[in-house]
């Protein structure tokens, strides 16, 4: 059989393919999100939107407070273009993120952070971002290796939390570009992966289009005239 | 009489001061942010929170969607340590804003905009967010200097408007320190004024305090042992 994405392209226009494959190329994955018991869904629907505006492929949602539920019409539908990880519990995401290499900084407003401009960012990182009212969790508190803030100029002893992972993801975009010289990261191999997935969103009833081409053969078959974007 | 803020100093721990006269110090009236027509209460309230974070002492809402109403919960009771300018309709808030010397500059998505990091963040800036779905008004379009942009590197068309509210303060912050050596721009006495107008919201009653001096003078009176801020 052949490959998802040659049998999809027929169905998506020159335009939209050149979109997916650039998206691709400024897309990272070890940068992570981690939103750990954030449990108002504007703040989870802005963060999600934030990931894939920064470029953010993958982002880690601790479950501890309540299922994760995105609110469309504040994520735009963003959470199409990203890879959302759900863990029942903060240490199986810890065991998780641990296990790609990754090291963990949750955002803390209290004195004592390291600057967000002054994070490790050439490295794997992981931030965190806790819960409205009592911050990260303990358990990922303590998998970390720092804590990071945003500098604060008034009374208020945080940031919305939403606004505190935006404001950390453009300070990670143009610190990786100024320590890495790039922001995406995914190989070529990667990148034709993700394509190849993003088609199968892109396009209407993919799924039931590879299966149909599967069993006759791409050959005879001939694209519709009907929309096939969602 | 005496000056409020020395009438109310008594009634507020030295350290509590201290910080009233830290944020003075750290406060900017040459960066305005105006929100045209942003009518969720969870992004008024948190843009209000991170004025107040971000050290701009002055917001401007332009009330065309509906009256301006802050979320506690979001806005952590910051809307205390700003100062909220409501205008009617968008040519009010354009009026006012040219009278003191601003030039505006509208967040927009769409190609062309300047990226937010190249603004002239050495003039008097007052930057514009529209409302989630249309963007800013006409007519306040039609008054700005240009259009910035936050570069995106995903599928969505704009960011959520807190967070791009948040994203472009903290760019003001950065480039304002670089560029100017310091963020914070009142004078002596502006900065006393601000103080004295903080500690009648920080001291519990102090209006009634002050006209209780003000009749009897303040040598006979004694701060109780009531706690007294807020």
């Amino acid at each position: 059989m052949d490959d998802p994405a040659a049998l999809l392209e027929p169905f998506l226009l020159p335009a939209r393919i050149e979109r997916l494959r650039e998206a691709a190329r400024q897309r990272t994955r070890n940068l992570r999100v981690v939103l750990d018991g954030v449990h108002d869904p504007h703040n989870l629907s802005a963060a999600v939107r934030s990931c894939d505006g920064f470029g953010v492929l993958e982002l880690h949602v601790i479950e501890s407070a309540k299922p994760f539920r995105v609110r469309r019409k504040v994520s735009q539908g963003t959470e199409k273009w990203i890879r959302i990880h759900r863990h029942p519990s903060p240490l199986e995401a810890v065991a998780a993120l641990r296990a790609e290499g990754f090291e963990l900084w949750v955002a803390d407003p209290r004195p004592g952070g390291r600057p967000v401009d002054d994070l490790p960012w050439e490295k794997k990182l992981a931030l965190v971002f806790g819960n409205e009212k009592d911050g990260a969790s303990r358990e990922t508190s303590q998998a970390a290796a720092g804590f990071f803030c945003i500098p604060m100029y008034g009374f208020g002893d945080s940031f919305n939390v939403s606004v505190a992972a935006g404001v950390a993801l453009a300070v990670a975009v143009r610190e990786r570009l100024r320590r890495l010289g790039r922001h995406g990261d995914l190989s070529a191999a990667e990148q034709e992966e993700l394509i190849a997935e993003w088609m199968r969103r892109a396009v209407k009833n993919a799924d039931r289009i590879l299966t149909h081409l599967a069993t006759r053969g791409s050959a005879d078959h001939e694209p519709s005239d009907e929309p096939l974007e969602e």
